[in-house]
């Protein structure tokens, strides 16, 4: 399986968000990719590719142009608003009910109206590595289109928490939504199956009223689960959409039958839709061991979450998000698509 | 002058607040009220007083019910979350546009839900302050309704950015416009004057539809200042409110000559309203020493803004709002009362 990679990342290395009424250290950190990318090479699934550099064209049509821009230039207008700081962008203020919704002007004014929490600053290298995640996405599906039964796309950072003009939950660009508009683009009829502990909020926002992406997401219940606001059972598309969003909620301590039985039920449907090629939003912070997850899926059942998806027999384009341990990152991503490899 | 004071704000002390992309020592510190106090008494301005308790029924002619009852319980349900930490509670993700609006269930939802910042942490004895601080806002309206010239609410935390629904900027009630609305409710006239350096927001939403309290205020513009998403010039109150809503937004570095301009046309105002008692949220963040603010008025000029509302010949409540320059906190503030004692 090719594997679509830039050091690129590394650039972006947020310092801390803040959560729980304090500042703390960042999970979402560069060693993140690294170790899958060790790994990766220690089991040798195949050759570690540049992604191809895509136009900012598949990027407009799934994120609107104001939003583009203001992440493109929001670092720059930080630090000169700070100069004498060096702390990365982020929100302190937000337009609630009662306040006007103000998309220009002043930075802080900009980052309240452009983002949904606290988890993700923008610092000096996050727009060339939100922009370069496309291209390896974009790489990773464009593999897939032209024949190869799979690809992954070990993109950072991660994407499934935005949508067409809000950032947060440590994404900025929807890798995945921006992949499958593309594949859309190209006359396939794709569906994407999201199996990061957290919902996918941004990717569900972006196609919940269109019937030709299926979105169908395995995650911690929004009752008790970040981002609280979405996810929730009862969000099944509206309009033309109808019918095509799905969510799993699952409670607090999840392990593998139960998980296993809403993986069968959301491939079903991913069948049902006429599918033609599926993009997997790839979170492994379902893992008993995750520092800020509350799941116990384990190491070995990755590789049979990776068979069960293998046995849909669709070619898969598999797109990196969230996953917190550091130390058994690399191992369960793997086994993923070792086990979807075996099949 | 009567002042009402009561010692309950001591219990609400907030360790940090969250900006700049930073956590930082909070300024809206109880020292604040000591100071003040410290100068009222040193100058012999008129007794201290213990608020009376007035019921909720005051704030629930202002407050939404389900608001005040996720204030009362939500420091509780946040330590019965997180029991294992002592961090005050703070929203660290809100729903943005295409999120669900959630205002039930978890503690981490309701805050996002109801908060518009992170500079407003709820400590253990938040919801107590707030409450007092509710009664010293109506003993202080009471006086006045009863005969007295003026009186002086010398509350903490402050109120004119909480609006009906939505709490933040260091407030949680709105202090004066339960004063106010329970004025009305006496069948007076009440107009209100905001002379701190932010505008409240708070305050003019909750009047914004009504034409029997008028709002002016004064403060720094809101296109480089706090809060940022409300108190520009356009915005001149709606339906029945319309005209009732006056904001000048004022320059960086405002000093008095233009800032005595804004004032006179702000009184004018509210004489032309028909006023026939004033309420004035009295902030002096826009000291020049203001660690936080950047306007340019003096210790002698809080003098002069004194003379010139007691020269508009109204019965006058004083609530107090912003300044966080501790030092000249006291004789700042007791300069207002004093000028308009001179009268």
């Amino acid at each position: 399986m090719k594997t679509f990679y830039a050091a690129t990342h590394l650039e972006h290395s947020p310092k801390e968000e803040f959560e729980q009424g304090r500042a703390a250290p960042t999970v979402e950190i560069p060693e993140r990719v690294e170790q899958v990318k060790r790994r990766l090479e220690e089991r040798k699934i195949g050759p570690l590719l540049k992604p191809k550099a895509f136009g900012d064209e598949a990027i407009l049509r799934i994120h609107d142009s104001d939003f583009v821009r203001f992440l493109t230039g929001a670092y720059p207008k930080w630090r000169e608003k700070y100069w004498n700081d060096d702390a990365d962008a982020v929100p302190s203020v937000w337009p609630a009910r009662g306040l006007r919704e103000m998309r220009d002007g002043d930075i802080e004014k900009q980052l309240g109206s452009y983002c949904f929490d606290t988890a993700t600053p923008i610092g000096k290298g996050t727009w060339s590595a939100a922009r370069e995640a496309v291209n390896i996405a974009l790489s990773a599906a464009e593999a897939v289109h032209s024949g190869e039964r799979a690809a992954f796309a070990l993109a950072r950072p991660p994407g499934h928490h935005a949508s067409g003009d809000v950032y947060g939950g440590y994404c900025y660009l929807n890798n995945v939504a921006i992949a499958a508009q593309w594949l859309r683009d190209q006359g396939r009829r794709p569906a994407i199956l999201d199996v990061d502990y957290h919902h996918g909020n941004g990717t569900q926002a972006i196609f919940y009223r269109r019937d030709d992406v299926l979105f169908a997401s395995i995650h911690a219940d929004p009752a008790f689960a970040y981002p609280h606001y979405l996810g929730y059972a009862d969000e099944k598309g509206e309009g033309a959409g109808e019918e095509k969003n799905i969510n799993f909620p699952l409670p607090r301590k999840t392990a593998w039958p139960e998980y296993s039985h809403a993986l069968d039920r959301a491939l079903k449907a991913v069948k049902d839709f006429g599918t033609d090629i599926l993009l997997v939003s790839l979170g492994l912070d379902t893992f008993e061991g995750d520092p800020i997850c509350r799941f116990k899926i384990t190491t070995e059942d990755y590789l049979r979450m990776g068979e069960i998806i293998g046995r849909a027999g669709l070619p898969s384009v598999f797109v990196f998000e969230g996953g917190y341990n550091i130390e058994h990152l690399g191992v369960n991503t793997v086994n993923v698509l070792e086990g979807f490899l075996e099949v």
